[in-house]
């Protein structure tokens, strides 16, 4: 395709959508999260060869909130290597992403890193490797967007510690099952940080294009994961990255993708391009409502998926 | 890739693979399945460009099993459209292969067409569709395929029949929740005659390559199903295509693919090619162990995968 | 308490329930049983001197439905022995009735005799026992309650079996799971005849005595089963006896009872009386409405349960 | 049954089973208990007309851990009344103790007070009651067992707190859930507390005989709770007392009763007597392995359950 279409299909799919409903809810549980304004519209895309396009909010910053889970689990794949898949397994869930049940059966090995019993998981790995996680997420997320001045949003940390009444649950929970080392209350603390980050559209394609780009950061060409561990991840955010609705994003839009109740989605067409929505309202499975049409519409326009 | 190197690395993972162990069982419940020899082993690969290539025992027919669930989707799926994703959905199961616990909160809505409790339906929705299930599904494999002669094995479906208990179960469960319209008997009938087709790995190759050229027959070009309905079919497969292993397959092979019992896998990659693994001793979560192996190693090789 | 007060209460709790609404269903799935009249009542109580009295339609028959499944445990327990344990558990199950879940988890043992699972376990212990287990059991039957007629009602066993879905699922379940010798037909027809006995309330006092009496028949003193195995059902019937609403049965009314979706309930307060209420309106749980209301105030106003 | 009798029979029962070899474990998962020497073993009976029996280790102290949760229970009804099932319910399990799946089936609502999720609500309840709950509840022990010298074990209260895991994910859960209303350390403290309580088999006969005699303390005759609330902690016992081995007591020993992870068990025949064994070997299922067998035994040898 000529580049020179991209902003044509992005603009014209934008302002077909933006015309039509917005059903669905902003998600409620975060009083922080709870305040932002659910007609905010963003998309963002950012090409291997370095071009980037937008269209509406897309230089506003928002809660990534689970797409973090993604950065993560590269930093920890990074350091540990294999032995990460001991902690944490690579199936989808089948169920609702905060099911115990599961957990249960599955004796503490959450099903994979990216339903909140798998990210905790890694969490708890992130504190056995460095003395200050914090810092050393931070500084991974430095090293991979390329974004000098970012830091945790203190009060949406805040706001979801207050209530994070099912974390606690699922972290105690893990803790009894014997796959959790550190002190619950420290797991829960880094993952509600974790979760806090903000970022624009664009920061988010920028930071997800080492994922495109088999592995090296888009700008400069420095390694941060191998091409195996690259295809790895892709993988999983192929089979897992929307929770119980997974299955028909694969189906519908065909990329390897992940989601955040914040309302963001970001989606990787490997050897091409990351392409970034958001949009805060969302549907009965927790994904963002436009999010999800969006991209459809977008590989259907580009013909072109994985598949 | 050079395409001369296609047959070098398939001989040379084939070797090594071969002098490996050889673990696993082969399937016991069908007798038929349980007389075929563990050691048989045979590779098939078929480029869109019309070149093949192959090892070991690719031309020795074998029991392609739940492969089939894949061909009767497409059937249902090109007569009756979108329609067939209100009869079975598109998510992962999570769990294993028979699962009626999941089928009971479904509300008799299978997860996908792959599970049994889901090929049991699309069976359903061709009884409807003719008044001649078995031969309507015949003519479309020699349509797809090309093979001229293909017919059941009876002595296997019969064998498949009298051992049925559990899908037996499955089947009247499903129309106890209303989501089987015709007989048990003549679903269950239909199902067995189904999953009782034998091929080789050649011909499996022949039969799937419609999958990798956006649905059209790669012999002949005619239309088969549309691009869209073909990257749909292909996601499903990345999604659902081994029971609970399928997120382990997707990273480790990272192609859509799907398994028998009978210890074949294909896996399509889109716009290249099909390849086609046959080993009878299957893992504990049943899917062939060489199977498995050879793909990871194939497609570590040829550095290619979809992600 | 007086003897010549029981009328009285009786008289008194059924007129003032009478007048009460009579919210529920009857059993729709079973033609026969959707064609009865919903707001027949009947109560009937047999004190051990052998005394009996009535109210309503305490004399007009009714289809005892699973309130048999008391009558084929006394039969096969009492010539089986302590064997008949390891066939079936005698744990509530905490799960409505039909739970496939369950006995997926539970190996093919069903939690108790009482659950549909159960009692078709059961039946294939009398096919077993008997080379005719439906004239075994008709000529226990008449032996237990002393009624020379007594024969199945084979109307409402073809409208079962026609229907029986889920009953076929399950048969065929426990059989691939190991616990079902005998072929699944066999046992669901057995099963379906013996839930199809028609008696009156008066009749049903008559056939349970013997549970009242210590396992002695109490017209004839015979003994039927030991005073421990009589023991044992009793207390089966207390914990299992009402499937998911067994413990609000033992909380409202603390009497070991059964019921059958014919809307019939039989209790028994052990050394004392056998009583028996007929009404066809079903809560959501699938007992009796007016049944339950009745014990509930019987075993209030006679201030004498088991605890 | 002469009373001259019991301590004959005791006697004998006792003997036999300290000669038969003592299989299962000790608690582990609390420090304190694990100390505990697992050979201990005592019997204490309590007749309403005030005669007591005793053997073997009877008058030692041991921690009577959820033994408690039927004086809690006691306490919060007697106290709310029947307001206290909208936030309970009175059904058996079904599922081992701690089950988190079942209570996210049941939105929150424990199955009963007797499971750990239960008795957490009924420690809630009792938190909004008094604005000291520990000294109520002690307060309330005192009234009921005449021992004036009661206190909470502080050390074993402090050693389950440490690893209690489990119980806070089951508390937060539930708090998630909306069914717990204080702080989860307010209500995870207290259950520990409540817990940790220690008494002899003498001292748990005469804390538990108002269940014996109608809700009215048996040496004073001072009202606790009515005849109906009596006869309903009972039934909730006999139906929820042992966990997922409830069936199975209710079977083989046929009298409500409660166990505790400590070895003890309670058992109470309605009108007649409280029997209290303690043997801290527990069976596979949580419950003393020579409790079990000492009250199957004491029910044969009288003759005298309450079916």
């Amino acid at each position: 395709m000529e580049e020179s279409n991209y902003q044509d299909i992005i603009k014209s799919i934008y302002n077909r959508i933006k015309e039509e409903g917005n059903p669905g809810e902003t998600a409620k549980y975060i009083s922080e999260l709870a305040k932002v304004d659910g007609n905010k519209f963003g998309v963002g895309l950012k090409l291997l060869n370095g071009q980037q396009f937008g269209e509406g909010d897309y230089q506003e910053k928002f809660s990534i909130q689970s797409i973090s889970k993604v950065l993560i689990l590269a930093l920890a794949y990074r350091t540990l290597g294999e032995e990460i898949w001991k902690r944490v397994d690579v199936e989808p869930s089948g169920n609702p992403f905060n099911s115990l049940y599961q957990l249960e059966a599955d004796k503490g090995i959450p099903r994979n890193p990216f339903i909140n019993a798998g990210a905790l998981v890694v969490c708890d790995v992130l504190i056995d490797l460095s003395d200050n996680p914090k810092k050393y997420f931070l500084d991974f997320l430095k090293e991979v967007s390329g974004i000098k001045d970012i830091d945790f949003s203190y009060d949406i940390a805040k706001s979801e510690l207050e209530t994070a009444f099912r974390n606690t649950a699922l972290t105690n929970f893990i803790k009894a099952l014997g796959n959790i080392k550190n002190s619950p209350d420290e797991v829960l603390d880094l993952y509600c940080h974790i979760c806090s980050i903000e970022m624009t559209c664009e920061e988010v394609c920028e930071t997800f294009s080492f994922l495109a780009n088999q592995g090296a950061n888009s700008s400069n060409n420095k390694v941060i994961i191998s091409p195996s561990q690259t295809k790895r991840i892709n993988a999983i955010m192929q089979t897992c990255g929307f929770y119980d609705e997974s299955g028909e994003f694969t189906f519908r839009v065909g990329l390897p993708g992940k989601s955040g109740v914040g309302g963001g989605i970001v989606a990787v067409m490997p050897k091409q391009y990351v392409v970034t929505v958001w949009s805060p309202k969302l549907n009965p499975k927790g994904n963002s409502y436009r999010g999800m049409k969006f991209l459809e519409d977008f590989t259907t326009a580009t013909e072109n998926s994985i598949f």
